[in-house]
């Protein structure tokens, strides 16, 4: 459980309570459940309109999951200890070996791919099955992720439609000077419940999904990399010279792999 | 038929009209034609002006075609089902029994894809045919989507200078200050017309006709990988494994094809 | 000519009457020449910074012209019978009797192709030239696009800077109440050439540009890809077969060609 | 010198001055050194944040250069002759005589090519070299647009935080009724002074380096493709055919090279 | 040290008291703690949801590292020399004769990729193993620059809601004429805080990571390019030719190097 998203969350409406508390006014005069309707309602018409119920029931329900998940296998340097361990049996006893190796992993990816080149797929072949994996991955990804952002533009967009409709009602009739205020304040809520949709929740929870995703596909690009090259028969100190490549360098030399471990860690 | 869309549509307005009668208003003075005149007609003009009267109309009877449409062909899984059986066949019976399948499929583009593979032409060839059919729908898409959003960017702007015409009338001559607040309401309506062609249709609309054609996209590259790996001579099973990468992970156990039937579903 | 371009603007123009004489007010009101001049003067002279003064007129007048005139050659069903009888003709008779049909091209682009063809060019230098003239009328185009977007942007910008130089006046000396109004209506007239620059003008300009521009390079794809086909000496059945691809489903069964007229149109 | 830059900006100015006057102002109640300070100061600061002190005043001497100095080699009718003469020249009396015509270049990136082709240098090499060269000018331009951008949107920002000091500093104490309009009208002032920043100065010269790199890429790409054809041997005639597709086609007949002069100026 | 960044948020700061002491206001009426906590907190809840905690401490960490320090290796003349002296070194003794120099160095990056070549590793393979380093050296900065941006929009974004919560507060109650002002003052603060948080902080940090990280890439492509020349034993005066086209035109005569030291400088 990755719970810096759900500690986030709750700490934002603490802020915005914090500041309608601070501000001298009663949290109620804050909640205004026409406004809710028109607010959430007619945003979440638009993201009906734009998008199949099913699709969008599903984009909402993998978002928050992917978004308060802790990613599988989302350790770049676990995989690479992982594949150079790999590289140094398929080295020492052949390819043939990683089968079992192959069925015990839980990483579905990683899996596929090894028993690809275990049964002895040809080299281009594989990498065009992980990267279309890969690629359909990122398209599954960029529905649920253009979800969020299509959110967070309806959300202030209907919190304008319903200020204008409260303005234009208020504005009707100014004869009553003592109402315009309280008027001009529920006309307001709207704006702000879109307000706090779109930075509340929709873009953080976009900027997480895209932050995953691009971890994602990071960690998927350093398998290809690394059972290929495993496939390829490289030297197991070459292939972990090129998969250190895609951590940061100061976490290079932990890495602990084989006759390095001494040395280095 | 796609029902979200329409749905969404009615769900849209219906919170509309919510938020006017729950702010206690009637919603005949939400309801101004001159507004509607100037915020529609002038961003029509606008349109009209960007592009040529048929390529408009075709677009916007295309546009809200694809939205509510259920388009066909859309579910991978058949798709990749069918592909599979095909391959089967072509392995078995060869490639020529496949013309009397192609001329019996609804779907245009895997029929001719898979006539061209009869006649034997040559593989680059096909891809490229096949692609640039692809390309060229796109680009039609393109087209449309186009409309859509140069039509949400010119209804706010036309009900912006709606307001601003409005404005300047009122500021021109605010000796009785009773009319400043209807003249003001009236003004904003154009506003807030604006703001409905924005975010209740067009938007809506735009966005679902881009996650449907991506989604057309895919299916189409999907056949033409198919279709290639059928001419290809491959195993069905490599042809599988490769097709599954374009499924989310839980829906390739489901894909149920010939001897895996059992086991998998 | 291509008048939806004119209608459009006229009828813009005309909305924009409409909303003025249907609120009640005068034209004259809205007529205010030092206005007229800040707004359109200010981002002409930005205009002017950003590029230089004939390329400036020579955007104008040729976006303009692009704008309004029916572009040569639009037709992809007539290019392509046109290129489809090429083939049979090349086919027939050889490429050289080509030369004459060359001759009588009105279409620049497509002459020089067909005469490369004819004195026997390279294929790959055949593609380099007519590419490299598809890009570069692409990046001229580019430029008129980029100066109407450039003033679709500075418009509004400089009608900001005159309303603000209206406001800071208006508030430099608000002793009498009654001139409050008219000075703001005043210094809001700015704003509002400002939108009708961008909106009524500027950006439906630029967009029509840019969907000729698009179409025409679908036109030069077509043609090059034609061409370069009737070069290898391809079947021209198959010629048919790849050109068809560019025009949507519908219209391909239109294209009347030699002996497939009768069955198909 | 490129006279419509320097043209555009005292025009710009003098709009402004125009607005001023024709609203009956004092130019005088628009200066406001404070304001002036925080505006222009505040945004030089963020600008300082951003760059390095070098960096800073470099890319503001080279845009300001680049923007009013008339580039030189800019007219491609000059470049492509010299070219094609160059190549008749190699054709007749080999590529070796092209050394002293190298020499007297001032165009330094054609002189290094030619003297390039001449050392008999791989073309592969050559293309490298001069795309490197061109590569890494638009490198060191972008970092001045750069600048030039990031001014136009941090001018307007400083701007609305001096509004933004102003109007808190006005809502503090509104007692006294008469103060309140000098009080905001000096409080728009940096409003006013960011929006000149931005769209007087900082855009349009941003808008003129960009289409100042395009041309020069332009040109470049040019001098590559017909040093490359020169070093190739090919036909000083298919050489100009290549070349004058960088040219508009109404320009393509002016160019006056070797036999060609007579028939088609 | 780089004290450009240090100086521009110094100055920043400096510009915003002068400009509240200025308006004649005193510093004390800016500072409200509950518009600092909503802003900032409210504005690092929604970094906190988008991002894990230590991702979030660490791009915080290294963000304004970055943006402090004075990169390691940063002019590309030294960098030119260097790999020119290694090239001599490597002509004349051999290319095994650089380990110690590979040894000596304090760039981590050059240093790999020397070693990789005295090592005899196949080119392909160090181009594509340095290229990594580029390209995960790349997407980590993208990750902190991704950090700074998010909160440059948060920051507005916040300030906004806390101007909504104060708005709708003190429009609830407008009785007491007096209070108005004081209580719009204290609600626009927050909008004065988060126009600071983006474009006093983040927009320029942000400006100056992507500053730096642009120039560490290209200074890495340079290092890359030279080495494998170095490998393919290419002329040194050649790899110099090649080199220089990394530098602006003027500084490539400044480059001292070996033989042609005396000439050039």
């Amino acid at each position: 459980m990755d719970l810096s998203t759900l500690i986030g969350l709750v700490l934002g409406i603490c802020m915005t309570l914090y500041g309608i508390i601070s501000s001298g006014a009663s949290v109620n005069s804050y909640i205004d459940p026409p406004s809710i309707i028109i607010t959430i309602g007619g945003s979440l018409s638009s993201l009906l309109t734009s998008m199949k119920l099913p699709d969008l029931i599903n984009s909402f329900k993998n978002g928050i999951k992917q978004a308060v998940q802790e990613p599988k296998n989302s350790d770049p340097k676990k995989v690479i200890t992982q594949i150079i361990d790999m590289a140094n049996v398929a080295r020492k006893e052949g390819l043939l070996t990683l089968e079992e190796t192959a069925n015990s992993l839980d990483d579905e990816f990683m899996k596929k791919g090894l028993l690809l080149i275990v049964d002895g797929t040809d080299a281009d072949l594989v990498r065009s099955i992980l990267e279309n994996d890969m690629n359909s991955m990122y398209s599954r990804h960029q529905v649920i992720i253009g979800m969020f952002d299509f959110w967070a533009a309806q959300g202030p967009a209907w919190g304008m439609i319903g200020t204008l409709i409260g303005l234009i009602n208020m504005l009707k009739d100014l004869q009553d000077a003592s109402t315009i205020g309280p008027n001009m304040a529920v006309a307001l809520i709207t704006t702000f419940y879109g307000s706090l949709i779109a930075n509340w929740i929709c873009q953080p929870i976009e900027n997480k999904l895209k932050v995953n995703t691009d971890n994602e596909i990071s960690i998927k690009t350093l398998v290809v990399e690394g059972l290929l090259s495993i496939q390829a028969g490289e030297n197991p100190r070459v292939i972990e010279e090129k998969l250190k490549t895609f951590l940061p360098p100061a976490d290079r030399a932990s890495v602990a792999v084989g006759d390095e471990k001494g040395g280095e860690a």
